[in-house]
């Protein structure tokens, strides 16, 4: 039987400190940047030894890869529903403030090898988001919704230019959906 | 009578010199961004002193200012031309790598004086696009229209990823005039 205060496991006290360092790193890291952000402000914000840090994860650029790997996500992406896939998942970013987007965006234009890892870590999603477009210019599709998406993340959080950091998820995503369609879809007469 | 080899004035000389400084600020302010540009840096690819560029022009500041004073500019806008002048401006860009742009996207994510300048310096640009939408939520239309075009610069030329840096003006153009005119006009179903 369970003891109702049962204490966590050490793989269970593990996991919520790894978690606790992940947050703080994509904290600092969406703030600072890649070259700014070290092991020990991440340490200290998260409120433990820098050497647990490195114990955990290695190194910075791993740290960094760890905390960032979710920041493209799109999850799976129907039969012909790359539009909705795209526009669900902006509309959750434009709710909740993006922290492993927003690490990614502040980090990679300010270091090369962020930006390297960035460009292989972001590859798979870019391939699905290729794959669900039925247009032989898909994959430069793709690029250009990516760099849409990395745009309006950009000016609203990083810059936060008034208008758009006021406007509502809703209104965002009602004046993108025709803009994200004609990128997604083969207009009939033309053909793919 | 002009001489035949007839010598620049004195006015002529500054203006080059402060051509050439403004060149080698705006190709450093891309390449390092704000933090890591100082002036000797710029006076030395210039090839002046770097007493020279602080007489010129004051401070780092203010040279920043200078350089990337052109990096929005849409030219006029006719009535109902606002896709156009857009596409017209990014064309340009795409063809032509646009230091000045490129300078400002750099460094406004990094600085956050350089951001507060960029704000205020693009807000007549800003102000202009948004006159030239008739939609009563034509500021966020127009903030959204340029954060698309930063964010395919940013990616084009900062990251360089492959199939945005490889593919041609004209194709690019092509995918984003229907995404541009959605953003610039209202739907005739769609009372403004």
């Amino acid at each position: 039987m369970t003891e109702p205060t049962a204490r966590p496991t050490r793989a269970q006290q593990r996991r919520l400190t790894e978690d606790r360092i992940l947050t703080a790193a994509r904290q600092l890291f969406a703030e600072l940047g890649y070259d700014r952000t070290t092991i020990r402000a991440v340490a200290s914000a998260a409120g433990v030894d820098a050497g647990l840090v490195m114990h955990y994860f290695g190194s910075k650029d791993l740290l960094f890869a760890r905390a960032t790997e979710t920041a493209d996500d799109l999850g799976e992406i129907g039969p012909g529903g790359a539009t909705e896939a795209l526009l669900t998942s902006l509309g959750q970013r434009l709710t909740d403030e993006p922290e492993a987007s927003l690490a990614v965006l502040r980090s990679m234009l300010t270091n090369a090898d962020a930006a390297d890892r960035y460009r292989t870590a972001a590859q798979p999603q870019l391939d699905q988001l290729t794959n669900a477009i039925p247009a032989p210019d898909a994959a430069l599709r793709a690029s250009l919704l990516s760099a849409i998406i990395h745009g309006v993340l950009a000016e609203r959080y990083l810059l936060r230019l008034t208008t758009l950091a006021d406007a509502s998820p809703d209104q965002i995503i009602t004046l993108l959906r025709p803009c994200f369609e004609s990128l997604t879809t083969t207009p009939p007469d033309h053909p793919a």
